[in-house]
Formats: structure tokens, C-alpha cells, sequence
């Protein structure tokens, strides 16, 4: 009942870790847009796993259009992506799950439905279930990329390491060219000290969270409905669709509790005869609509929970405490492949506010 | 289109600061639920503005129930309050905006709504449109209450004051005792560094931002819906929903970026027969769903950008630079109003949760 | 949980027959419309009871718009309207519902919403509630008005007798003409014959169902989404929520049934430059769509269930078989009041398309 | 934006006539149900084609469940069924459309979605997308079993040629029977009738309507919601959903127009302790809600538009008038195999409304 978003760009996800197969249906995307299949390859890449820093199972993750695409062009049908699960019963997932791994979905999915759910590699809540998000983000960047917009993301934060933050005037050349990066920092250095982090944690059979932020610009001004269908909000549930995610900020975000109003405010000026705003610490939204300013948020990411360390856990089956260890292929830091994930979920709600924003008045 | 929540419990919100009247109608509330009137009062007279840390414009804020309950029983039927704005026309809003307030809605909302839209003391846009909220949290906080549920926040930050954060195993009698508190902190020492806090940013004609933290307990596990309504979506959509918060963080939110897994991961145990987590960084909420634990989260708020200092702006009738000098009477500090609502908001997606969760297996 | 409609236009829709108030908070308007409050008087009073063929009861039915109005102009926020309900306690209603009403809503609501529920007078299923709703339509038809889209209905046939049916190029004229009959129908012949059959029912303290036709022109080629929201269906969600309707044809209807496909395909040709069809059986929707054509659908209407004659029931409390005398004032046919409900039914579903219409492509 | 329905059971269809695969995912079908995969292809082969009165055109029609089922249980994950389109690319379909089909989509949805929309064999629009909407009523069916719900439809009337209507004290048994009878009349003689019309038409290249009779037996009382989400608006809603579907109408539906109320009214009185109707013209269902007696509602469809006779068009590409002659393999009475289509949509509404009834009281 819920994996189902939006009102006029609706996705609806399927599938399960070890399924025969994953997917989306797109619904009410835009009829007419020429798809770049390379372009949607290579945003799903980025997500793949099989890089230096992530698990080394090999997910093909090639999608099938099966629907809403004729000769190239988006022809306003509803769009369906069908992933095929090559490795569907591996050894290590035979059994039913019993011992819950901790801060997995396990314990609280066994409640839910019972005896006959699939929790197999985490089931429908395995981390695969981004792909068909990604394959939906990229569509709707190419929608979004007619429009003007552009959007990219990059890790911000990892233990006390920081990479720069986006400039409040971050152009569309930045984030397309942020996007070629092989590690996802505005600056090199940050980059290679990450790296070491997640190297280090690698060996220790740990794994380590992070701070991600996203930039999006190009918006028109007032995207985003009042009170329940901020552009927060649309954000936000996007973001929170993804696992391991666990906060969000806009703007100054949490640093705005240690501001006052008369530094925290973002004043008006013309330049060039556009309004914009001095300083950007709404994040590009106020009232719960787009400024015009870019859009800057950050999300936090929790460290993978599958680590290689034994761990206390429960035995449901037998009512008991156990130890419980976790073997298989994980990623150390989930964050790196997380990047193009954040900028997908961020590319459907922008697109679903674009098309909610049509006929606001006469 | 966007002052509408819901799927079960369904929310639409109506009314102007300065129109005549402003209410919501809940669709979908339980028949049968004796309502306490004093407990509704009580809830709404914390949000109302007229203490000490708050502008000292007297609002009534009396809602009328003009259907949905009979006999002081809800019928089943939706409940709509209304409550009447007595101060309508003040003197001080006599025009029409064409100097937008930084960091306000004023611009953004004027750009969407086109020359018709109202403005004054923020329209639909306006802090006063959370009453109606407020009284939705009321009712579901007294539904939560029959099903063992208690909700209670508190202010966690003000510059670089802290007040202590809630235990791992809050329980219900102290969140209920802290909704006493005159001031809303756990401990009385930050309460008063708080309020001269607040007394300083008034006397500057300032303004000043802070962090709460809410704390719910006795839930279910596995309330929660996969992908994309996980409780961590509907507690956004409802925090958004709220002027000036622009950020949120479950557990321990953004320290996960400073984590390694083995220590944020929450083992699992048996206590008296029941499965609890031996630690609650994820704040009661794995996989989108309750683990049963306390769920646990928290706000950043920006300072009221209301402030008394000249400010840059742009004089969008004639198109030039120019300078805005704001009066009237505000809050120097949302965050001490904002408490309840931030309680009201978490009873709402709450209550939508629970009604959801039905029907989930056979 | 289910007074509330909408997407991009939502209505949500509160009060009780007996109640307070009575009223509808209309969400997603569009700004700017110069609301005509004259037009809406006389499209609500076309409903009010107190006409020759209606109820004796007096409603003052005078909505007041609390909201979403500045100085004559939707403001692109929430409109809500408010409706006092004047003789909220008449004495004929005192006591608790247990014997239910043949083919009234009382049966089924008492099982559903348990002992508090209210059902005075119908509660929520008060044929009085689609007072909120025509004054919905009225906002709407002026809205259709501006893209030159006219509604109007007719009482089409009681028992053996029928009105002309509207013809296939039905003009806005014709539809406004009809809209200051008297008796809303086409020949005057058939409104003497209605008036008839409707004074000998009320003699024999009787009731009489009725078809009722509708036609909407001016409308664009495709509104309409596929599948799951095609014109029909949305149309039909207004139509069902108005008490008494029972079904709903949609051009040749039910006469299908006794059609070859080479009577009943709808040739294209061009005329005068524009794409039209030789013969409506499709009543302007086609595939689900809008064909530019005229839309014209009928719904039937069941007798009045408030009749005067002594019915059979039950009584709940005693779990016995019982007599049942209603008295009161009630509408010996319910469909010459029911004619602006289905306009304004009609209006809010075309509305509703015309705003979802947008972003179909690029 | 629109292939998409429902709040608690949610489903996406996809997928165009000749494009790679058709589907549906269902989303929120609860867990822990054994599917009987013998009884869905039973299902889907009554509406597939190859029957003496259908199209020749073979359709595998194979179902493959990629998700959401784990050892033949549903696991309470979104369920996909793919079906892959065997002969995506016949010859007779190879153009572009540029002359629409009279009362076929194809003007609309050309208008609609631009010169990139896909419009062989009706694209979205073909009556083969109703296969995955058999696919979730079959699904449904099997969880409304469990329930002691039975649902099946039959031709009720073709030409002057009319079936025996339901009792009104239809049983389970009658309607399982119903299901297996070769033609799907309550009555030999009227199968014989109907498919002597059949022949003849089609032996003239033309095709015809019918009326169809749905029942649905077992239901509790008071399912249903009020104002916008009655039985009727959700029954209404699927069946709109089913191309040809023109009018629906429940219990006496249009003969209500003939009717006193004194006729009308159904009569309450207990028999065997249970609150019944003595008649049933509301077709069991009042004020929006089930009263617990059988649901009946007829549905009229219109004939095949793909029939054989020239017919007069325009030539979209060229802006002039010009004359049609369809090929290909067309059902000349599309109601035969539109049955289980019409129980399978009943079952969805139903599923859905027994989904959503949990909650209303306390």
C-alpha cells in the first residue's frame, strides 16, 4: 500500500531482493520526450554496484522498457521498467529469517505480514529497490534538463571530514560537471580522505555513515503548494523512500538554531531585473514554495547495518537471545552509490511539482 | 490544492491570518470517541499566542465544532471547527504587498497567486494556520491516548544552550509531566537559559531559531507503509506542513555521518518476553516501520523572520532596491509556540498510520 | 473518510441535517476568478427548498464564505463556505434512530458508526448536504465559463412521460435559456405533465422517480485520463454522491444494448475546418476522452423514500418487527431540486479534468 | 496519470496493445493469501480470445508473477504479472494513425498526446489491457473467498432479446455455478438467442451491444463511505475503467424513473434473526453503503466499433474528409468475453472497500 507515489507523476516500485524481477510503472509522465538511453544507462551506473567502494555482487540492472516508449519518444502511456534478478537464490539466503539482523527491516517486516513474507537480501526492502528509482530519476531529469533544470549531489561529510559545501550561486555547469567525477566531492582531497575512511572501515569488516547534499537550480519561483505539499514535504518523502536515510535539512537546516533572525534571513535585491535573495539560507524555499534561488538540502545517511562483526540479536523462532554474524557482500559506505539515488529522488519531486503546478490561476 | 492530508484521516485546512475565520474539517476520525473538551483547550491554549516568550496579540482561538461530534462523541461523520479571526482588519495591513518580507512566503506566493492573492500578516501562509492543526492534534492525540499512546516535545537547542535530550526509554508519565512544564524543557536550568535568551533577541528586536525534539511511545511495530509512506515520510509531510521548519533527523539523525555501524547499529533482545533494541539510535523507526521503541525525532526551526531591523528588499511595484522596516507584534521565538504543534503534527500522521495499518495481512 | 474528492481540485464536504452547520472547503481553485455572488444566489436557490414542487421546510441556505475571497477575487487559497444550519432541534427528531427508514441511509449507518452516530434527519446523508456541493458548482461553472463551457440539465421523464431529449449540437444558448425555466424542462408541454404527476403523488402522500438529463458543451478535445479516470468515471463519482441516484448513461446508454456498431459508431468529418462527428452516441467521450462534441449523459433518480403511507421495518432496540409512519415535510419528487445538483456535479468533475488536463505534454 | 487506482489496494496498469508487454502491479494486496494459480488461469481464459465468438487473434496471455509472491503465498510486497505481447508487430498496423476509427480513441488520444503517441491497435486504449485488470480480480476474487464473497456477471439483454435477471435472493452457489456455464447466460434458451444474434452480425461484418448483470453475494453490511467513495462511485469507477462500458445502473437503476416511491422503498423485517430487504431495488445498496443484501448493477455496453463496412472518416494528415475500411480480426459482440472482465472489477471495487472499512468505529 505504499509503494505507490504522486498525484500526477506516479510511480508505483516492485519487486524483491531475490525476486525474479524489480521494477516501476511511471505514470502521467510527460508524452513526447526523445529518451538519451545512454544518458539513463550511465545514471543507473553510477548507482550499479561493482565500483571500488561498494559490495561486489554483479547486478546486470539493465532495465527493459516494456511500455510508454515508442520509437524513442515518451507517447504519454504509462512507462514500465521491468530489472530481471539474475541471481535470485543464492546459498547464503536459503532459510526463513529468524534472527533479526539489527537496524534491518527484518523484525518489523516478520510482524507486519506474517509467516509468508520474503525477506531474503532485505526482500522488498533491500537497498536494489533504488534501481527503479534511479531508472525513474533519470527520465524525469531529462524532462526536468527542458526546462532548465539541473540538479547533482556529493558527499558532504564522513566521520570529521567535510567536502566543501555548494556555492549559493552553484551553476548547471558545476553539477553536470560534478557528475563525472569518479568519487562524488566538489574537492579532490575530500575525496581521497572518504576513501581512506571507507578503506579502513572495509578492513575492520565495518562500515561508516555520511552527509550527502543536494543542489537543484534552474527553478521557476512558487513550485510547491501550501501547508501539506511543500516542496519539503515532496522532497522529503522521496528522501525518505531511500534506506538509511535518516534526516533531512534545507538550507542552514540545523545550524539555523544557532541564528538570529537578522543573520538567518535572506534579503531581496534586484540584479540584472531578477529578484533574488543575498544569501541563501532558506536553501531556495520559503512558505514552503521555490524562491528562485537554488535548491540546497542535505540528508543523513546511517553506516550500512550489515557489518561483519558478530552481533546480539534475537531468535524469534525460539524465543531466545543470540549472536547473530552477517556474511555476503555489503557496501562499506552506502553513501557513495547513494549520490545518483538522492539527485533521482530529487528529479521526480521536482517533476511532480512542475506538473501540479499548472493552474494555480486564471 | 495542497492544504489536504491524508488517506484515512483526511485534513483540509482553510482560512487567511487576517479573513474571517479559519478551521479545518477531518475526514475519517473513529466514531465514538468521547472528547474532552478541557484536554482540547488545554492543547490549544499552549500554541495560542499571549505568554510571556510570545507576541502579545490576543487571539481567541475558541474553535467552534459545528459538525462531527453529538452528544460530545464523535458521530463518525467529518468534524470541522471553525475558528473566527476578531481582528481582522488591523490598520497596519491596510495595503496591498509589493514589498516582500525576507524569508517570508510574500514573494513566492505572489509570483503563484498573481495580483488577487492576500497577503496580509501572510495570508494562507500565515503561523496562526497552525490552530487548526493544533485542534486536529487534539482529537488524535485523544484517539493515540486509547490505544496507549503518548506524544510530548520539548526545546533541545538555542544557540549554544542544550537541554537534555529524551532518555532511550522515555515513558509515557514523563511525557505527560513534561507537558506541564510552564516552560517546555526536561530541565529546568535550560528553560531559564532559554527564556534569557529569548528576552535578549526581544530586546534587539531580534528573533532567534532553536531545535525541538518530540518523543511518541507505545506504539505498534511495524506501523509504516514500504518505500514511499514510511513513518518517516508522514512525520515530514506533517513537520513541513509547519512555518519555519526546515529540517528533521530520527534517532541519531545527522551523527549517523560520524558513526561507524558497529556503533550505530540497535542489537536486539528480549526483555520480559518482549523483543526491544539494547540501543535507539534509529529512533524507533527501521525499514520505514516502528520497532516499538520510542520513536524519536528532531526539528530544526528558523528563527521567526518577523524582525525589527531595517531590512534589504525589493519594491516589486516599481522594480528598484529597497528598504523594508517591519512592525506589529511578533514572536522572537517561534520554537516556545511551536512545541505543541510540533505534538499535534505527530498525532496526526500517527493516527493516519494506525488507520492505515489495518488489512495488511489475512 | 470519504467527503473529500479531488486531485487537483478537492472538495471536502462537512455537517449534519441537524447540525450546526453544513458547509465545503473547495481546495486548489485557481486565483483570480471575479466571483459573480449574484449567480451563485440563484444557482443555490434553484436548490433551496420552499418552491411549489419541494419541501414546505424553510432553509435559509445563504452560504458565508469564510475564506479564499479578497475583495470579490479568489485568492488562490482554500475556499470555505459556511452554511448555518436554522432549525437545528425540530421536535419530530428527538430520539435516537432505531427503527431505520426503508431505502434510507439509516440501516446501514447505524452498523457502520455504532451508537453515537446521528442520524437525525439523514445526519451526513441528508439530502441537505448537497447544498456545500452546488455551491461548489457554482464556483466551478463560472470557472468552465471563462473557457466557454455551459451546463444545464432536465427532467427527461416520469413515469410514461418524457421531455425532448437535448440535440446532438446542443448550443450554450439553449443550455442558458433552459437554466430560467420554472421547471427545468425543454417543452413546456412535458413541465405541465411532471407537475401532474407530481401533485397526484403528493395527494396520495406518495413519491416518483425521474430521469434526468444533462449536457455540457464547450469543452476541449481530450480531458479525460485513461483507464482508471476516464470522463465517465469522474462524472459518475459527482453523480453517485448525490442521494438518490442510481444510475448513469452516457449518450445512447443503455440503448447500446439494442444497437448494430453501424448504427452506433459516431463518423468523423470535417466541418467548417473542425473535426466533428455525424451522430453523438458516444455523448462526447470517447475512449475515456472528451471528443469535442457535446457531453450528455442522463442519471435516473429513485421516488423519494420519505413517504407518507405506513412502510415495514424493524425496530433495532427490540430485535422485533415493527410499522413505521414518517411524517414531516419531504419533496414528493426529489429530481426538480435535484437538476442544479447534478450541474453542479457536472461542474466540479469538468473542473477537475480541465485542471489535471495540463502537462499531458510536452 | 490515470491507469493508476485506489487508496488501500492500489493498482498500476501498463503496457499498448502492440508494444512488448502489458501489466499491472498491485500494491497493497494483503499478505498471506495461497494463490490458486489453476483458478486465475481459469479466470483470464474467459476473457482471453479464441472462442467461437471472439477474435481469432491468440493471445498466450500468460500471466508471469514477478513479485510479490513467495512459495505460492502472497508476501504483502506490491505483486507485478507481466504478460509479453506475442506479435507486437503485425503487419496491418504499420503506419501511423491518421484516419481515427469512428468511436474508437484513437481522435482523442492523437490530439492528446501528439504526433509521438502510439495508437496501433488502440495502444493503452486496447480492450487487451483489460487482461491485467482480470488478473488482479482474480486475485481479488480469491481474497474476497475468504470473506464468503461471490461475484458473477452474465448477458442479460441483446437486440430484443432478453436473459433472466438476477433473483434477488441469488446465492453463491447460482453465481459459482453461473461461472461455468459455456455462454454465460442464467438461461439456455437466451444463450442461443444471443449467439444466433452474434452470428448474424457477424456474418454481416457488423457487430453488436449488449446489457450485462453483475451480482455480488455475501457481503457485510455497511461497506462503503460517505459522499465520494459510495459503492456505486467505486463499482462505477472500474467498470468505466472497461472500454465500450456507456451507463451502469444499480437494482431498479432507470426503472426507477417509472416508479412511486410506495413501490420503490425496500421493506426491512427480520428473518432468522437477521435484518433483511423484502424486495431489493436498491440493489443492496443505500446511502452509498451495503445494506448485506446481494449487490446487483447491469452495465450497458456499446457494440464493437471495429466493424467491416466502409465508414466516413477524416484524414487527419491531409485536413479532408475520406472513407475507413477496418481489417483485421474484431469481436462482433464484445460482451461475451467482457464478463469476467465486469466480475473482475467488481471484485477490485470490493477488495478496496473492504480494505478501507477497518477504523471506522472504535
Amino acid at each position: 500500500m505504499a509503494s505507490v507515489y504522486g498525484t500526477k507523476l506516479k510511480l508505483s516500485i516492485f519487486g524483491e531482493s531475490h525476486g525474479e524481477a524489480i521494477g516501476v510503472v511511471i505514470d502521467g509522465f510527460p508524452a513526447g520526450l526523445k529518451l538519451d538511453f545512454d544518458a539513463i544507462s550511465a545514471f543507473m551506473k553510477r548507482r550499479a554496484p561493482g565500483g571500488s567502494f561498494s559490495t561486489k555482487r554483479k547486478e546486470a540492472d539493465i532495465p527493459r522498457i516494456v511500455s510508454g516508449v515508442s520509437d524513442g519518444y515518451t507517447n504519454g502511456y504509462p512507462i514500465c521498467a521491468v530489472i530481471e534478478n539474475t541471481n535470485q537464490h543464492s546459498a547464503s539466503y536459503q532459510d526463513k529469517m529468524t534472527v533479526p539482523r539489527p537496524s534491518h527491516a527484518d523484525f518489523a517486516a516478520a510482524i507486519k505480514y506474517g509467516e509468508h513474507t520474503e525477506l531474503h537480501g532485505g526482500g522488498h526492502f533491500s537497498g536494489r529497490l533504488t534501481a527503479p528509482l534511479v531508472f525513474a530519476g533519470a527520465l524525469c531529469s531529462q524532462y526536468l534538463a527542458t526546462k532548465g533544470v539541473e540538479i547533482a549531489a556529493h558527499i558532504k561529510q564522513m566521520l570529521d571530514v567535510t567536502d566543501r559545501a555548494f556555492d549559493m550561486n552553484v551553476t548547471a555547469d558545476t553539477l553536470r560537471e560534478l557528475k563525472t567525477h569518479a568519487f562524488p566531492t566538489l574537492d579532490e582531497k575530500a575525496a581521497t580522505a572518504f576513501a581512506d575512511i571507507i578503506n579502513a572501515a572495509q578492513e575492520k569488516g565495518d562500515s561508516v555513515g555520511a552527509k550527502l547534499e543536494c543542489a537543484a537550480v534552474g527553478l521557476p519561483v512558487s513550485l510547491g503548494e501550501h501547508i501539506f505539499e511543500s516542496v519539503e514535504a515532496e522532497i522529503s518523502q522521496l528522501m525518505f523512500a531511500i534506506p538509511a536515510v535518516k534526516g533531512i535539512e534545507f538550507g542552514a537546516g540545523f545550524d539555523f538554531c544557532k541564528m538570529y533572525g537578522s543573520e538567518a534571513n535572506d534579503a531581496y535585491e534586484y540584479v540584472d531585473g531578477k529578484i533574488v535573495t543575498k544569501t541563501n539560507n532558506c536553501g531556495g524555499i520559503v512558505g514552503g514554495m521555490t524562491t528562485g534561488m537554488p535548491i540546497i538540502f542535505s540528508v543523513a545517511m546511517k553506516p550500512t547495518p550489515s557489518i561483519f562483526t558478530e552481533q546480539d540479536s534475537v531468535d524469534m523462532a525460539n524465543g531466545v537471545n543470540t549472536k547473530l554474524q552477517i556474511n555476503g557482500r555489503h557496501d562499506p559506505c552506502i553513501a557513495v552509490r547513494a549520490v545518483p539515488v538522492i539527485e533521482a529522488g530529487c528529479a521526480v519531486a521536482l517533476t511532480e511539482l512542475m506538473l501540479k503546478a499548472d493552474g494555480r490561476k486564471l
